[in-house]
């Protein structure tokens, strides 16, 4: 038997999670916790990067997606759920990497590159975003992760990564940086409710997890489908009609949606019919979910306890691996 | 009575400290420390933005540089001497104001971009390096410094330092940062043996510290003086001489360096006279500076523990402000 695989993951507290992110990720969160050491990151910092000026709209973020989390069933048993602003350790490593990677490498990143435009952030992206890829390597590294699981566009950051990886352990003749392998997930992204390629707060086209009954049924309503189904008669289109994505993501009863998916696309099934089906399937998901984050949001101590408890853990590893990195850069000089 | 000053200032340990230093800074630091609040960094962590690879080198003159600040009379008892890589709210601080500076406006710092050409980095400047003026606004606010001593050269890095200040108290609508002045030295600098306008070590024209009788002998015997006076019967230059800057630096007999000058410039005096007197002054300068070393390099462990107290007390200091510094920005969870 090899060795457990760990796994780093985690979200910048900007905003509640939504569906999106539990078929990204959350999901798996949830099941990787049984075989893996997994660390979840609650990542304010990074947050911060782009966000100095809104720190409130991310300190109320960090309760809301810790909630998030424990209703999904993230276990704080079986994973560290921790706040990145308070392991030291991450900002130290950060600063000793900094000077393993050249200026003109970092300007070079391909996805902090296209977040610059998407931001539009012109000539004035903060330093704290340009640098953001090497504090993203010290969160990796800091808990020797060897499974990242990322999106497809976020795979030079494991490169980045993997690269300071390398030039630390060659610089300082020593193995105690430990390379990640970006782990894909199979569905990368649920469309927005709009039928855009990705559900996102600032896309306003987003189902959150702490969405209420009548707030999800009124955003099934308002869902796009296929523009040219207009008479129920009509053969319509399952490929790009985001209520049968949902369906497939959400939907326990597979023959059901498969017969359903036929007749949309013979025609004779109307938008209203597919929509009803599909908010009794969001329904029943979500409602474990609420009933288990209404139980945590009845008792905010314990939530705060349990953050407490998750990063005090992760401090012990990242501390951990601060004090070998700098015994292999020569510098612990008080042993 | 208004409130003492509170002074940062301090060495990047990258090789012994020579008689430029003394001069420039130590010379201060002695008196100050009866008058200020002051503190007294060994910064290391800076020395690694472009001593990557030696960071043995940077390990070896952590110590040399500690001797020499016990050796002037830096005392521990007045002055907090500190290492700073083992204070981690530096490191916290700097990735706090990293987001508050644009990209932009690093790469413009004439200070960082005079030390690029001249340490010859092209292409491959490390982005620690290009960041590090972050890292001191840090160091100086850390402390909350009303007053650095640096040259006229690194003014610059004051400016940046007071734009953080005032970007992060405007950001967070607090007063915690404190905006720091510059305090520029009335003798700023002693030339090199050579004449050159900056001693430093990689010139290889300095006097250290630590350097016995014998080998200041061999370097003030080989000092440039008026290449224009070649007999004693010639009239000399004082002015732009170094063993005459060195007397007015280190002599106390100022009627006898007056005597000097007047003869060497109407001719008569040699070049080996003034030296030797030159010797002597330094000698006896330098005696109770070797005899105190002495001591301390006999009880290594003493110095350590020196460096060990004063970073600890420089951690409580840095600590408190980093939380203030949290506070503000809100991302205190814990309280």
């Amino acid at each position: 038997m090899g060795k457990k695989d760990t796994i780093l993951t985690g979200d910048r507290p900007t905003g509640p999670l939504h569906l999106g992110h539990f078929v990204g990720s959350l999901r798996a969160r949830v099941e990787l916790q049984e075989s893996c050491e997994q660390y979840v990151m609650i990542a304010d910092l990074q947050a911060l990067t782009d966000h100095a000026k809104e720190s409130e709209k991310v300190r109320n973020s960090v309760i809301q997606v810790a909630l998030d989390y424990l209703a999904v069933g993230i276990d704080p048993a079986k994973t560290t759920i921790f706040i990145q602003s308070h392991i030291p350790a991450l900002s130290e490593l950060t600063m000793y990497y900094l000077n393993l990677v050249t200026w003109n490498r970092l300007k070079h990143n391909p996805t902090v590159k296209q977040e610059i435009v998407q931001k539009g952030f012109g000539e004035s992206v903060p330093a704290g975003f340009m640098t953001y890829p090497v504090s993203q390597a010290a969160d990796i590294t800091a808990f020797k992760a060897n499974l990242v699981p990322v999106g497809e566009d976020q795979k030079p950051m494991i490169e980045q990564t993997n690269e300071i990886v390398r030039a630390f352990n060659r610089t300082y003749h020593t193995d105690v940086l430990v390379e990640a392998q970006a782990k894909i997930p199979k569905i990368a992204r649920l469309p927005g409710t709009d039928g855009q390629a990705k559900m996102g707060k600032s896309l306003n086209n987003a189902i959150y997890l702490r969405d209420l009954p009548d707030q999800v049924s009124k955003k099934v309503k308002k869902m796009y489908t296929d523009p040219n189904h207009l008479r129920i008669e009509d053969p319509g289109k399952v490929e790009g009609n985001p209520v049968f994505s949902y369906l497939d993501a959400f939907g326990t009863d597979l023959e059901k949606i498969q017969e359903l998916k036929s007749h949309y696309e013979r025609g004779g099934l109307g938008d209203g019919t597919v929509k009803k089906y599909l908010l009794e399937v969001l329904l029943e998901f979500l409602e474990p979910i609420h009933k288990r984050r209404a139980e945590y949001e009845g008792d905010p101590q314990e939530v705060l306890e349990m953050l407490r408890k998750g990063t005090e853990r992760a401090n012990e590893t990242a501390s951990q691996t601060l004090h070998e990195v700098r015994e292999a850069i020569g510098i612990n000089y008080f042993g």
